[in-house]
């Protein structure tokens, strides 16, 4: 019966909450991060570990392997409810980043941080690309590129949940880090063009390549442009009507589901479509209102997101591979944070600590990492093998960053230059 | 490409809730409840209508009728991930309401509640048989069976949205017609037990059926009884581990899912399950806190959940039909005040205007007249043309509901001896 269906999807939600809850909870009382918790019980519970034994299509078993993507790389036009929930979640974490930011201290930093996420994509992708030849001969130039293109993404939304666990959501190097984060993805978007031209035509269009990027940064920029000189009409024409029945903050989380609709149209993540809006908002005198009334959407959802991904994870399968996922997760973290902390050093002019801080943000890869990974796929670029291999390193990625900073924001709030914590 | 479809599925999800959004504001401004607004929002993009215009399989286009049900009742195993997102959503809404309410009134009006239940079924049941017999004579009796308990049920969700959207919520009246609305969907339960397996088998199994109640009842009552009894233990050891991390209304929440999904397993509606969780939390000490955190969350979703509500609605095609459906209407409002009229004065001992809120409280079928419909045409008992009637009936209920309840609630308020608002 059709109800059955929806009955099981409603206990996978729940129980995916659940776990994500209960994780959170155990983590912090480790003194880690919320989202590293959230990701292990992902892992514990997905259709790969603990769901597998629940033996129900749907119950726990959404994720990419059932029947969502087929070997060859073929579609199956299927659409998985969880799916489109954790881009929900992630769309409402961006959001918030968004609305948070100090818009000022963004543009401040915009040419630091593009420069740092040129370094950060040069140094993985070639990283990436050797040693996927080194390990993978057989499938060609094209899959060499599409490992590299894996190793060049950041994922912007665990970055941010990391610092906003740990309260040093508006220090100089996170903005960095922000700006760098929605740089990287649009160079991302071009680099995932050529990859997915190449492994099609076999050739490269120099000219549409450009108009991509040109499309997307001028997308972003005209989003940014919207916030910093039309907060006023925003506020007092969208905002203002719906201020007196108490929904303006969900009207506002409602505009951010269309923006990040919106950029998916010039073909950028729906992430960064979500923080542009949250940056959009955080120009207007309703900031503190909107906040708080989308926040605990947010709580409630976000965690999912990151659950969600960890159950993408097969760990079983990992130990049959595990020379490439170390190595290849070894440059993925070192060739990050060298080629983000040259540029941090020498244009933006941080302290040593400083460049260190804005290398290791910019070390998880999560779902961007999928979604390269996925694209290969469908490609038929690189083999299910492979995508599982890359799919791994992109999870495990985020693990070294808690354990990482930390360490160097405790260094960094001893020195006395820095201005006072809120 | 896979991306695109969540792509367009993002679209879809803030497309319906900015036409919510607008729908309910419009609503507003001319002194209407919300949800009105919501359902002609959603009227206006249905499939049927608007967004029949987009021509995408996706976009908009996501409602009963694209390939979820087919001609001849059989279902095609597809998912619609709107139609999860909007049963969280209705689940959030009925936590909310069960939160808000008065839970020693609930009990101390259990038995009027009650009659008023039986007395909203019999008299329902009785005139959709008849008029089905009068319109339809070819489907037979369990044909005629299905169109009487269409219109017999009634929808929680949209009677608590307009008492709150009214101020009214813990009236004695109101607290009548909660009790009765989820007496009455165990009683539908019943009756949809036993028209399944008249339809099935042409037998009617009495045990079985009378079991099914049982359950159904006992599973309500022990749900009740933990939030009364248990209640210094769920805050002492499940709540209060999640208090310092601001987590604790969203543990609620995640619960509430769980415990949505575990009442499915009596096949009770989800909704009953969220309405006992709201109960079961309700008499813990961290109640209020629980409502400040998850209300935004219920702000957020539940104008999804009836705008989704009547984009299931094919204005077009009520023309052809307009006799049945208007005879039918009339016979499921006048049945269903009558009916409730009886028990609420007789046993109730409210008076003659108290008497008609309960009765009109208790007319709107929304979500529930649709399960029956969707049932009754995967038994292959109503034709695909009756199905679109009830649907249309079950809707249309909706309307009267505001219009009738505001000069009674007016006329309430005159009298000295009620309790104050609020």
């Amino acid at each position: 019966m059709e109800a059955e269906i929806y009955s099981k999807l409603l206990l996978t939600f729940g129980l995916v909450l659940l776990a994500a809850a209960i994780g959170g909870k155990i983590a912090r009382f480790f003194k880690q991060p919320a989202v590293i918790g959230e990701l292990l019980a992902g892992m514990i519970i997905s259709p790969f570990a603990l769901g597998g034994f629940i033996n129900d299509p749907v119950i726990l078993n959404f994720a990419v392997i059932n029947g969502h993507f087929v070997e060859g790389g073929i579609a199956i036009p299927e659409f998985a409810p969880m799916q489109i929930i954790a881009e929900i979640a992630v769309i409402a974490l961006l959001f918030i980043a968004g609305l948070e930011t100090d818009v000022r201290a963004f543009i401040r930093n915009g040419v630091t941080g593009g420069l740092v996420a040129v370094g950060g994509v040069v140094l993985p992708l070639l990283f990436g690309y050797v040693a996927a030849m080194y390990f993978f001969p057989d499938i060609g130039t094209v899959g060499w590129l599409f490992v590299g293109a894996v190793l060049t993404a950041t994922s912007i939304g665990i970055t941010v949940r990391i610092l906003m666990d740990m309260g040093r959501f508006n220090s100089r190097e996170s903005i960095i880090i922000l700006v760098a984060a929605v740089v990287d993805d649009i160079i991302g978007l071009v680099i995932l063009s050529v990859v997915v031209s190449v492994a099609g035509s076999g050739e490269v269009n120099g000219l549409g390549i450009a108009v991509t990027a040109l499309i997307g940064f001028a997308v972003w920029l005209a989003l940014l442009a919207i916030g910093i000189f039309g907060h006023e009409f925003i506020s007092k024409y969208i905002l203002a009507p719906f201020k007196r029945s108490k929904t303006m903050p969900i009207l506002a989380l409602i505009l951010t589901v269309l923006i990040s609709y919106m950029v998916t149209l010039v073909d950028l993540h729906p992430v960064v479509g979500a923080y542009a809006a949250g940056l959009l908002f955080a120009s207007t005198k309703e900031k503190e209102e909107i906040i708080e009334g989308a926040r605990p959407v947010m709580l409630f959802l976000a965690p999912f997101f990151f659950a969600y991904l960890g159950m993408q994870v097969d760990l079983g399968s990992v130990w049959q591979v595990i020379v490439p996922v170390l190595v290849l997760l070894a440059l993925a973290v070192i060739g990050k944070i060298i080629g983000c902390y040259i540029p941090a050093r020498l244009v933006g002019r941080l302290s040593h600590n400083g460049g260190m801080i804005v290398g290791v943000g910019m070390v998880p890869r999560g779902e961007v990492g999928l979604i390269v990974a996925s694209a290969g796929l469908l490609a038929g670029a690189i083999s299910r093998d492979i995508f599982g291999i890359a799919v791994v390193v992109s999870i495990l990625t985020v693990f070294f960053v808690p354990t990482m900073l930390k360490p160097l924001f405790a260094r960094d709030a001893v020195l006395p230059a820095k201005p006072a914590k809120k």
